[in-house]
């Protein structure tokens, strides 16, 4: 009843706010704060005008990081809503120090890419792709198990490289499924696994035995080639590598080599270079799925992101703890 | 402790059993029952021998239709335990007219089906599959939201097409995800609609407003072509529809000319015929996935009906009630 009304200003590309603020969104911010400006620097004249009275920040892609200097002129500042994923790029470390609170839209981001990793592991157990493939080739019936052994997902173990916060969603989504999962994490305690309700394992061990794998590890220098080509080699032929998370954490050439010799099946939302170079063979494999990292939020995906910070807000006009505020000692170890 | 052994037989191809009941599934019936045979037919002497002492028979695809003669021969006969979906096909109604309990996993094999349905609802909701095409007919970047408008699942229509036992999987399924979730079924209450958690709409609303339709709507004559043309006219351009249900639910016709006009997207794993005859334009169709009827139980997932049952017969044992026992009632309305 007796909320407050904090004063607020947006900080983002005029692209992305359009699209992750659309109008019926603006209206709901508009009716919770007073709305101090549109901000995409912190250096103009205006800009430390609106900055010298805003309460709460509401960043996005594309906006100018926090530095000191901006910090220096938003005396009043006490919190950053983050309607984005990771926060990293757009902060200098001193906005945590002097006791902002950032949230951030990380775990909302995250769901659409747990939810394409999941359907995808699906998919790749019953082989799907393959078999229509295959299908559309013989356009006649065909002895589906004597040409797809091992087909389905009963029982089938599925290896989740990384319990990061989309890692930990697709797992919390698998438990639908009679999938045995394994997940490989140096960070992952005995008793996390326990409380997860999966089975911990060494990376070599996920990688040799299971079905699927998923990859959702950060990028960090101590991820690059994780799954090098050792690893890659040990993979079970007919098994299937699905990566929404980073091209360099996967040694692409390893997996390229076991993918055009159709004995690895690929699905790759994301590959280095970012959009792989023209005529490279995974384009045209039969054996591979490329999608140009769309499996995160895009379209109505957005509004989600928006959302969320919107009750963020909300939580702060009645005093409420924030409910995804970014932890400082987490991001040493994400991305 | 004092559970007694029941006798039975199986009553199966042989080639099905080989499949459904493996080895090491066959030393576990072994253990909770005495085998008094393995049947193809009940008219030979061997055959009447083994059904006169028989007291639950394990039937699966291809068992011998159980008629009047074979239930006469059968005298000790008190359930059917049926590894397989529909058991209409397998029993004349005398069986449980004379009170002998039939219990199918139906349940069981609906589940792979509701899988390979969420998989495909979430990858069409993210146009995952002509994403894949475009990128690898550009090999370069694209405007992804301007090539694809409407991208994204969050707070999407979805309509279930059959509050069946696929259908209701799907649905429970489908709460994990942020849709608006929309079912027809005449047979559904409104009371049902609120516990299932679902809006419960006509046909020509659900079909004029879903971004996805899924097909989950038994085979009866009162089914067939139950989304017909005018239906399929009124899909908005760039819906979904996936049916793995039955083909001849589906005005095929209709819906091949607007896939084929690229106005819709079709996820296909039932069509009529069965196999679609050669060069029939949905197979190289850029807007048409094709399987070949592999949503349900295939490779592993087979094991899930002999391991449903084999706990019915353990439950047999200990005097406990059948956990999927087929009602009667429902043989009317389902498949």
């Amino acid at each position: 009843m007796s909320a407050r009304r904090p004063v607020i200003a947006f900080a983002m590309s005029d692209s992305v706010r359009g699209r992750v603020f659309p109008e019926r969104v603006m209206r709901e911010y508009a009716a919770a704060a007073d709305i101090a400006g549109i901000l995409t620097e912190y250096t103009s004249d205006h800009a430390r005008s609106v900055l010298a009275r805003v309460e709460v920040l509401v960043t996005g892609w594309g906006a100018p990081r926090i530095d000191t200097a901006a910090l220096d002129a938003a005396p009043r500042l006490e919190a950053v809503l983050h309607a984005a994923g990771t926060v990293k790029p757009y902060l200098d470390p001193a906005v945590l120090e002097r006791g902002v609170r950032v949230s951030s839209a990380a775990g909302a981001n995250a769901v659409p890419v747990a939810e394409f990793a999941v359907a995808m592991i699906v998919l790749a157990g019953k082989q799907v792709l393959p078999i229509a493939r295959h299908y559309r080739q013989v356009q006649d019936e065909f002895d589906i198990e004597a040409s797809f052994p091992g087909l389905g997902n009963y029982g089938q173990r599925v290896g989740i490289i990384g319990a990061s916060k989309i890692g930990r969603i697709v797992i919390g989504m698998l438990r639908a499924y009679a999938f045995e999962v394994v997940v490989y994490d140096p960070y992952l305690t005995e008793a996390d696994a326990a409380e997860l309700g999966v089975i911990s394992v060494a990376l070599d061990e996920l990688l040799r035995t299971s079905r699927v794998v998923s990859v959702h590890a950060p990028s960090l220098p101590s991820t690059i080639d994780l799954v090098d080509a050792a690893g890659i080699a040990s993979m079970p032929r007919g098994a299937t590598l699905v990566n929404t998370a980073r091209g360099e954490i996967v040694d692409q050439d390893a997996l390229t080599r076991r993918v055009l010799a159709g004995e690895l099946f690929a699905i790759l939302d994301v590959t280095v270079p970012w959009i792989l170079e023209p005529d490279h063979p995974l384009y045209t494999s039969e054996h591979a799925l490329l999608t140009p990292h769309i499996a995160g939020s895009y379209g109505v995906e957005l509004e989600r992101l928006s959302g969320v910070m919107l009750d963020e807000l909300l939580r702060i006009s009645r005093g409420e703890p924030l409910a995804h505020e970014v932890e400082p000692e987490l991001l040493a170890i994400t991305a």
